[in-house]
């Protein structure tokens, strides 16, 4: 678009025009709904100073480019996350908040090593394929596993096959669905292939499953993830596969060619490790115990930066406690940002936060930002009718960055030990459309995070979580 | 975000975790909003299968892909334009609508030539700076022109400068706001700059204006755009800098030292060109003489593809008509998309096609979708409370692709000679935070664009023009 558009002859409609052009500049494009009401003014403009100031000088790219050069990923039990325990804390610290503290947490420790695929078929010299081992795979014999390679779509199909799957490396290459008009929506319904993939390969007699990886994004980047054992079965491992690399095997199959592929994985499963969730708090002029929690998860995949997924959580949380502290308010109540250790593969760290309350602390309400550092929507939120009312009350303060939506839904993996015991929870809605191209992959870098898109979302959340610690439910 | 999290011995937790992670899968991120109210549940469901149609087998990505290949940048008058013209053609007859034609029109003809810039300063040797002329500069002298530099932030400082900017390259360095709300808010108030830089620097006696690139993308790669004379002074020559090297410059005078700067800019303007306009219509069944307009502007500046400004409009009016064609429903009121040229730097297609209108069309409203490829969130809307009234009843078709918010605003600039005789005009709203890294420049490639986003904002277009030329205002 231009705005600005001038014949060399034409001054009376060039004037019109460039009234227009202006009157067009102011409004369009103001995120204002205009049914949108919002809580008092003094609130309101609170709110919309917070906003202002955060996109002035806020640092959550900052902050997120130091987390990710200190840290690098972070999975539960890895040094990158010890070292982001200590990043977390001196950041909070340097914030000069009220606390900040750490909360002993022991995890999962599974180390992926070396892993490596390829396939050979009946017209087809070896070739390699890009697999990434699932999260808490076991290891393959050294020299790998080679066998024949079977495709089904679902557990249903593999279960009618009868005795064709024994021996088989059991490939499972339902996708995502492109129609489902939210990502998050074909995750749910796609995931299951990858959770218990190798539990149901196995009861078919498989030796090992393939996963088509979780994304609709159709580079050949594998996208790893939690997996699944049980006790009935043995553990056979379990590995994710990257699109064009699925394509490419399905593609041999369904021309009648016989593909073998061969699996080598060196993950193992080492003894659970000394790790730690990182809470710091600014605490409430009036109602001290009583506590709006806020935060994300700080551990992450083990392939690229887990920028995303959630490292854009945790610096948005910190970010967030920066802006409410720097504007010289304190609310009412508490507001505590809580980075969870382990959401990733065992919410060890949201369980120990749980368990670990004294009975003075009432949790309010809680928001975890855990979608990625999209540009901000809104709030899904679980909770009654009031509580929603409520928050969608609050959410209005939200209009002038267009993130005063409240969709019923979820409140967050790190809030459920908390949500079962009846506190509401939330999760900041971002834009959907963009995070399975990164999610849990080797495309979740810091380059892949937009610094405005995600110090908004952070303004969103400090302006939600000041308005409730203020207002109160 | 995980959702999948298993303890090996934990099996009570697991079942409530895997139960509840289920429930967060399904209701997590859709987008619909519970206050959300829709029309009848025919046309409900029709939007909602033009959705996930469009999802599932969208040409959006392909056009736009097609597009730059074969045209190239598009500037008005260019042979990558002319070449836009016979693709739109063709691309429109290929959809098997009821017609499809080209409504010619004359269009300034501007081109850009050899463009160098480069400064001296008391410390500094020779440097290169990132310069991009001016939509409608003249040229400098062939050796360039070589000056000292001074800087201002607004025109009133211009003027307070009394004689001191004689013979000097006049500096314009008053950055957009990051800290506006909106980005378009922050264009607004900084973009006076461009386009009338050149005349303010000639009243205080500049030999030639240089003005900050329109962005808060903190690169190198300098942002055109159009600019304008008038006949009260002499015509110098103005190009836009790079947001670094406008910081480079401005952080040598700061020191007090004196910058010396060249600029070659070769640019010229030859005579009007021939060109056109490039329309397609599915007839309404019962009132084919009432139309509803939809359509985006062919032309673009010659630096990157124009892909998001505005391939990503023609390509979404494309689509939509396909869509709209495919699913062989023919609304009662005429859908005719419209690729304007010289919206840039003329609107002389938006002029043409108005004033070409025969007696019996009646526009009933018009849609232009003139803001990026980003992802939808809804439509702008210049037009009386009935009509917002009317919009925002439809608008509720699109909660379920989460665009459905109407904001009062612009109804876009190529509508602007419909909308002056009372057309009420919309523009497909879309994300506007990543919008002037690209726009003008050569970030505004392809590869920039988000097919997933893009198509989105088809499927959005596609539905409010099928439900606007159905269900009338």
């Amino acid at each position: 678009m231009s705005f600005l558009y001038f014949g060399h002859s034409q001054s009376l409609r060039i004037f019109v025009l460039k009234r227009t052009a202006f009157a067009i500049f102011c409004a369009l494009f103001v995120l204002t709904d205009v049914s949108a009401q919002t809580p008092d003014s003094s609130l309101n403009s609170f709110a919309e100073s917070l906003c202002r100031e955060g996109l002035r000088s806020g640092k959550s790219y900052e902050y997120l480019t130091s987390l990710v050069r200190t840290a690098g990923h972070r999975l539960s039990g890895s040094e990158g996350a010890a070292k982001a325990v200590q990043w977390s804390l001196k950041t909070f610290q340097s914030l000069g908040v009220d606390s900040a503290w750490t909360e002993p947490v022991m995890v999962p420790h599974w180390v992926r090593g070396h892993e490596e695929g390829s396939i050979r078929s009946t017209s087809t010299q070896k070739r390699h394929i890009s697999v990434s081992a699932l999260g808490g795979s076991v290891a393959t014999p050294a020299k790998g596993i080679t066998a024949e390679v079977i495709e089904v779509r679902s557990f249903d199909e593999l279960r009618t096959l009868g005795g064709k799957a024994k021996g088989k490396i059991v490939f499972f290459n339902r996708p995502m669905d492109p129609a489902a008009l939210n990502p998050f929506e074909a995750y749910g319904k796609a995931v299951d292939q990858r959770g218990r993939g190798a539990i149901e390969a196995a009861k078919a007699g498989g030796v090992a499953a393939l996963v088509r990886s979780m994304t609709t994004k159709p580079d050949d980047v594998p996208h790893t993830g939690a997996m699944q054992y049980d006790t009935t079965v043995s553990r056979i491992p379990a590995a994710a596969v990257g699109i064009q690399s699925a394509e490419l095997i399905s593609s041999l199959l369904a021309k009648g060619e016989t593909v073998e592929a061969t699996l080598q994985l060196d993950c193992k499963t080492l003894p659970d490790a000394e790790s730690a969730n990182v809470i710091a708090e600014i605490r409430g002029s009036e109602f001290p115990n009583e506590i709006v929690v806020i935060g994300g998860h700080l551990d992450s995949w083990d392939q690229g930066d887990g920028a995303h997924d959630d490292g854009a959580g945790c610096v948005q949380a910190v970010e967030a406690l920066r802006l409410i502290k720097e504007s010289g308010k304190r609310p009412q109540r508490t507001i505590r940002a809580v980075l969870w250790m382990n959401e990733e593969n065992g919410l060890r760290g949201a369980f120990a936060y749980a368990n670990a309350r004294p009975p003075h602390e009432r949790h309010l309400i809680g928001i975890e930002a855990d979608a990625g550092g999209g540009v901000p929507l809104g709030f899904t939120i679980q909770g009654g009718r009031d509580t929603v009312a409520s928050v969608r009350r609050l959410s209005s303060l939200l209009a002038p960055i267009g993130a005063d939506k409240i969709f019923p839904g979820g409140g967050g993996a790190d809030l459920i030990p908390l949500t079962r015991k009846g506190m509401p929870g939330m999760v900041l809605a971002v834009n959907p459309h963009r995070y399975f191209d990164y999610h849990h992959s080797a495309n979740d870098v810091l380059e892949a995070v937009h610094p405005r898109e995600l110090q908004l979302g952070a303004c969103a959340l400090a302006v939600m979580a000041y308005a409730l610690a203020e207002e109160g439910l």
